[in-house]
């Protein structure tokens, strides 16, 4: 995994200010990725994959975000469609899903949007009698920020059934009347392609729907959003240090003091140290609630299906400690890099602002207030997160 | 001055977003300019023109930057250029020049980068004896940061003689030698064409050379930095009232509650109202330290060459205050914008990243760092900033 | 005033120190306020006293509070309750509670805290016909937080009628069964004896009770907090100023270079003066601040009876503003102290840590947290807020 | 150990606000710690202690920091002490003292305070020969800071010699000559006893003065620094996390809903849940990084005599990481706690203030600035603190 790892991270490095510029669907990067074998990390071995814990599976997420925060956001999230096949998928699913995935080398994209409601599963055909489900639907409706669905293999995709119940099935891409939109165009995260998706009379069958358990079946599969905000925090400190770096290496070669700094170069002056310190401290930090977080997943990951809700709380409440500091390092490294090159470093050819855009769009998926509320909240109370899409 | 001004304001604003993503030179809106008539705001009514006192112009200069901080940028240089021809011209300069500007329209650029020492005047044929200066030079080199030189009418040049001494001088864009390159790609102030001026054998004589008394000729010459840094610090909150309106204009308009707030309308999310409170709260204290030192320095204005050092030093203190406090309310407000609108602020359509790209670049004019030390120095040991052109 | 103001600020700095350790009443430094001729400041002519404006009023406050905050407030609020009796008293009650006041030197005390309703007024004997106030009155109950009512002559007192009504009544403080307990002990403002007055059955007759028009009887009678929220921000802003000036004694006299700085005095440290210049910066921006609220509410003062409510309701916004600011500055400048000082600046006899205990304590009067939603509903809205006891 | 901790947290809890106002020698409380058994944590089990890892010995200082950290430091201190034995001494002194402590119980103060430069060692009698160092010294002068010496059974003193070079000794408190001023008067800190010891002809023999190594005579013996900074930095966390309980008890028992809130209680308004998460995450963050540091302190120190530079110099920066995360923690927590209970909470017999007056104090013992630019110069250059006595 290093040696692929530090290949593609170097590759994605090379391009990055180019590609933030340009947007769009990173097509050669994307197959770049396909052709690491990276894709297979949280498939366990079983299924012919990797079986990487999440402390690397986010490390290497993390990493890749110190240069390029777009296609580690697409690489993790493809990681967090697997989570999602073994935390939602019955037994059959899991092994069939995850095999295919393992052996074809397919790269999964996101069209599960909880807070956009807009698509609808209806029965196909006569409903069958006693309640039963239904062999045969119809999918319609539209999805907004479906992250990685361009040049995708594989969708996880959500949609309220008919009684109003959000049901979460795998459909190929590829699938009759599924279209995915290039209409990504953000000031940050500029190729995550986090565009629209539409469903037009797209046929889904009962198999395609996860479960039993299905999301929230049981405490294990409302692990997901623990998966979800730790890759996003993983991304928060990988831009934090991609900044840092590019502070870092600025200053070493290019920096010059200010006159009235009074010091014979930019790596003496107090106030640049005073900055770099600021950020070496909230990068210490967000690492330091990081290690403690991604262990805690690791270990409620590993109960399994026995996964306790007090065990599952605690979880959630670790790693939404390390999301807000993460994100704060990174609003805060991204800011201060500026600071630290002064007015050369504005350039465009560095492109150091996409560290602060990228940061500034990724840290709003959901409200880092919220967040900090939650925290409040135990502190006071002791009550732990309640299950539920963003905690 | 209001009616033109509102029109200008209003057709800047119409195409900001598309200009800021384009870049380069805004050809059609510095004509706009040229036409508004405002170009004739700082010259006295005995040069033919509006005599306008610093707090109207620079209030002028903030209202622009509301919407967009690059042409109000440009638009602000040009004023500082007609007060350093009455700062540092003689009075057959001041008469000439500025009567030349009010008359046919003339919109000035700089070219007056005190920290790039890569201008030299030469003396042009035999040097007089007695050390008197020649009547004739070349100037050769190279400046950077050079803005609003494109489409230029006038230039304020400043480069180093033989003795080493800085000399400022007025030149003809379209002088022969002169080039204006079209080169400025910065991440923020994207029109502010603060580019590259090459000076190729360019003949200069010596009327050409503003003085006596010159830059730091007498007392009243050192203003110029006092009116240069206001007009950083007016932009600045320009940028913050804007970043302000947007957020109100978002939140009224397209907010939506998050769902973990429990409220109707995102007007009355508590963590919302907070951060508006926050950005009222720094622009507030930005506009009252802003009235303070616009004052005073229209006071020190009016003073003209009698003008005394602790005047002087009080303004510039004054100043600074200002500036600092700009600087922040701008780079807070630019900020927060995004934890108001949440996510779907970060569509590229709204462009609301600019004026963070804005605030952030051009808050790097000079450290904000010295500034705060020059207000310590002060509350230490009362001791007022040293004239500098940063001071 | 000048001399009056300077003698009295020098008497109690003397001793600042040693009576914030003691506590309790400071009856020779509230005689030394008696004799000072400063508590008619308010009073106006026609009545006696001096008449002066509210900023040179509050300016007076601000300048003690640098050394004393503790007698500030008691100093303030007497002037306070003048302007109480100004606001909600009928003609009649003006005239002779005012001009009692300024020809016998009386010192007013404060018990008049609305959120505490354990007082209550009954009628004394038999209730008249038709609905009419009664003309006797019994007084019970308890109120907390009445500062200054030790060695007070005269207090302001509010009690709910039988109607649930609240009333507002003038009652001298040796009026049988009134009884003002010694019980203070807070950690800071330790000597504005703002502990608990007990009323048992006290006689009040109908021409005590203040009004027409009394509390919010008109829109003028509202303008009671934006005086009192006035007195708090000068308050904090004077211990923000105190808490400078000690920090830059400290520094200039016995200040030390830390080792590692290199530099050879305190003076030169940068991070000294960099909280040196954020504390400077935060005492700045809230004087600007204070300088327009309080012309603000001097003009809302001056409109008497017919003020309306747009410019009430900015005078309070203003003042808000104000608040939020002075109190930042205050608790900034109260904790770089120590910074600034380092470890030798926590010896007991500096008794430095009076500052924050006093801003500590003070700026919990009202939550600053809501005052801040005050203004961010102000930016997001323009609603301006609704006349109440803190707004 | 965990008993006799939770005994002795018990007991200084319940007296705590009061010896805090009281000031002076905690006679009762040096005793109790004496009985707890406590005292041997550090010391190595072939010398009769229990042989404790740091952590285990930093959880305990912490845990009673929770409640009074004063006591926590003397507490601290003389494990520290112990420590400076283990890294300065040569086997014989090891053994002897620390023998001697465990079995009689013996409290250790400290005199070692090596920026008070005003002990000195002379050489008793004539001087040796060659260069060799003397047998017999006599020690004279005076050293601040001196934490624990009152009541104290050994002292850790350094002086300078008469070559210049600072020695390390061991004395009896009640050696000859040897006087502890009862002078320590602090805003915080107050049960410390860091008052003033002077020393007048002490006798001093060459077997008193520790060494070899001695302080700095290996890369071992700098470790002192390293542990006595993470000793500040528990003692910080303590602090921190004993504000977060205070506030949670306040407003769970006797909090009240602010009015314009529209909530029910104390415990639902957003901006009180804001505090509280804003407190938890600091105070997580810091736990995180202690949790780091201590690990490395006691692989460092595990290594003995063997510790190489590069792991020493690691060691220093985890810890300096921790110790400023802890103290802005501790800061953040002991203001915000008067945010969270608002003005009842300001009430003397809480005695809330001592939370801010004992983290202001102690995070002045070494400037925090400095300790900042330590990670600043990492971050920028990779280089490790150099050994000192702060570092």
């Amino acid at each position: 995994m290093r040696g692929a790892l530090a290949d593609l991270k170097s590759l994605l490095a090379e391009t990055a200010v180019a590609r933030d510029r340009a947007g769009g669907t990173a097509k050669a990067e994307r197959d770049a990725i396909r052709r690491s074998g990276l894709l297979t990390l949280a498939i366990p071995a079983a299924y012919g994959g990797q079986g990487e814990g999440w402390p690397a599976i986010l490390g290497a997420v993390r990493d890749l975000a110190q240069v390029d925060s777009s296609l580690a956001h697409i690489f993790a999230f493809h990681h967090l469609m697997v989570a999602s096949i073994l935390l939602y998928g019955n037994p059959t699913q899991r092994a069939g899903l995850l095999t295919a995935t393992a052996r074809r080398g397919l790269f999964w994209g996101n069209a599960l949007n909880p807070l956009d409601r807009r698509t609808h599963l209806a029965a196909a055909g006569e409903l069958a009698e006693d309640g039963e489900e239904p062999q045969s639907w119809i999918l319609n409706g539209t999805k907004s920020f479906c992250s990685g669905a361009s040049d995708s293999d594989l969708l996880l995709v959500s949609a309220d059934g008919p009684d109003g119940v959000l049901r979460v099935m795998v459909l190929p891409t590829d699938r009759s009347g599924i279209a995915v939109l290039d209409d990504w165009d953000a000031i940050g995260q500029r190729q995550t392609d986090s565009g629209t998706v539409t469903f037009t009379d797209v046929a889904v069958s009962a198999a395609d729907i996860l479960g039993p358990p299905g999301p929230f079946g049981d405490v294990a599969s409302s692990l997901r959003p623990c998966i979800a905000q730790s890759i996003l925090a993983s991304l928060y400190l990988g831009i934090a240090e991609g900044a840092l770096a590019a502070a870092r290496g600025f200053t070493l070669t290019e920096g010059r003091p200010w006159r009235a700094s009074g010091v014979a170069s930019a790596a003496e002056d107090p106030y640049l140290l005073h900055h770099f310190g600021e950020v070496q401290l909230a990068v210490a930090a967000a690492d330091a609630l990081g290690g403690l977080a991604l262990d805690r997943l690791q270990r409620a990951w590993e109960r399994g299906r026995s996964l306790g809700s007090q065990e599952r709380g605690e979880t959630s409440l670790a790693v939404a400690t390390f999301k807000v500091a993460a994100a704060r390092a990174g609003l805060d490294a991204a800011g201060r890099l500026f600071d630290i090159t002064g007015a050369r470093g504005a350039a465009g050819r560095y492109g150091f602002d996409r560290f602060w855009r990228n940061i500034r769009t990724h840290s709003l998926h959901d409200p880092l207030d919220y967040k900090l509320k939650e925290l409040g909240v135990h502190a006071l109370t002791g009550a732990l997160p309640e299950p539920g899409f963003y905690s």
